[in-house]
């Protein structure tokens, strides 16, 4: 009898060529595909809640797959993390393995995705150890200015400003249900500004949340105004919105069903 | 006219083999070294806060050495960081420079160190984004029950129960003036209880806050009550100790003057 598996990955996109299958360099999916194969000698294929590019990291990434071998939560996780570790993935971790229904989807099911991203601002040395883990900048940022603007980004809106050219979504209607700029005081970050930028939508464009976050730093630096994030908004052209923010810094933090 | 620079470094600790100059492997020391000379065609030697073992970051890290050239805080700074990215060492960086007097000795001078020792408990999973980064361990620990036991150091006292065997102290009394064990909320490390142990001193024996962290978790798992670190301190014998903490969880955070 066929047993679908949730499992909720956590990696170190700098490692890896993004999510997605790649002819000459190792993808996510393929390190764990590989993983799934030397535990059960079964290969099913992995759906996914949300492809990411190469360099963005995962704190809670979910896919599904279907095992006709009967197993547990914790040799599933365990097994799984002992192959990736066999052949050296030591940037992907299972954190949770689950059985569910054959009616949950990773991709289709996801009812609110979250996405921080993570900024090292006011600070004139290169990160050493967040280095590959945050976008770092020698500006300071004003934190209120940021959240000012970002609030006029929350609800239903055509999203064709920060919408990237290779997007294959059918509409650029979106429903961002929180935008929330922070200061966090960790400190584990050292010395600069230590700002996380989250972003929580059912679904999101190709790029929106770089995109986002790329013309939310020009209202941290007090270049513009915050009102012009809704001036980008309401353009629906993507030439009036700032460059797309570096892979390095975003983080898929959490998928809700 | 010789100038003295004071330098606050930051470092990846798991990229070298220490601070100190190695025969065969690279040191931090020798990859500041190299950067010094290539920028400024002098090669002063480097005295330091506190010489960090292999694996052991840093995010404050303080050393000062002798420039004949005349320069100012931000080339200093900028250059050295620019020669070390040349030569491939993205694991360090100079946070600041400073020029100080001829008096200043970054390690006699010292007044205050501060390391905090971070741990990754109650989760089965391995860390992908924090691994070499923090102590992981699978069990839940009781942050009440650690700090309890943590005050029993506090002051000064003879802490051979915590001091290495290959020590050069002339001394094992020590005054510690702060143990503080705390859990974090940064959503960044992932699943499971992100834990920081704090520990101040003027200065510490041979590895005497991974051996303090090493007897604070089995207090943490209930396995020892609190008052047994007051046990082991006044035993002043290093067997009634717990093992030392691994290097990989340890941060020289800050050093005052």
């Amino acid at each position: 009898m066929t047993q679908r598996w949730k499992i909720t990955v956590e990696y170190d996109g700098s490692l890896y060529a993004g999510w997605q299958f790649q002819q000459h360099d190792m993808s996510i999916q393929q390190a764990l595909e590989e993983a799934v194969f030397a535990f059960s000698g079964e290969s099913p294929r992995l759906s996914v809640a949300g492809r990411t590019d190469a360099g963005v990291h995962a704190l809670g990434q979910v896919a599904h797959f279907d095992l006709e071998r009967e197993s547990t939560e914790k040799t599933v996780r365990d097994a799984v993390n002992a192959k990736l570790r066999e052949q050296r993935h030591h940037g992907i971790s299972v954190v949770t393995a689950e059985p569910v229904s054959e009616e949950f989807h990773a991709r289709f099911g996801a009812q609110n995705r979250v996405y921080i991203y993570r900024i090292l601002a006011a600070r004139a040395a290169p990160p050493a150890l967040l280095r590959n883990r945050v976008w770092h900048m020698r500006d300071r940022l004003d934190i209120t200015a940021m959240n000012a603007g970002a609030q006029h980004l929350l609800g239903h809106h055509d999203f064709s400003s920060f919408r990237a050219a290779g997007c294959q979504a059918n509409s650029p209607l979106r429903t961002v249900s929180l935008v929330e700029v922070t200061e966090d005081a960790d400190a584990a970050y050292g010395a600069g500004q230590a700002i996380s930028v989250r972003v929580e939508a059912k679904s999101f464009l190709y790029h929106q949340v770089r995109n986002i976050v790329g013309s939310l730093v020009p209202v941290g630096t007090g270049k513009w105004q915050p009102e012009k994030i809704a001036e980008i908004l309401a353009a629906c052209d993507r030439t009036k919105a700032a460059a797309t923010a570096p892979a390095h810094g975003l983080y898929f933090a959490r998928v809700d069903y």
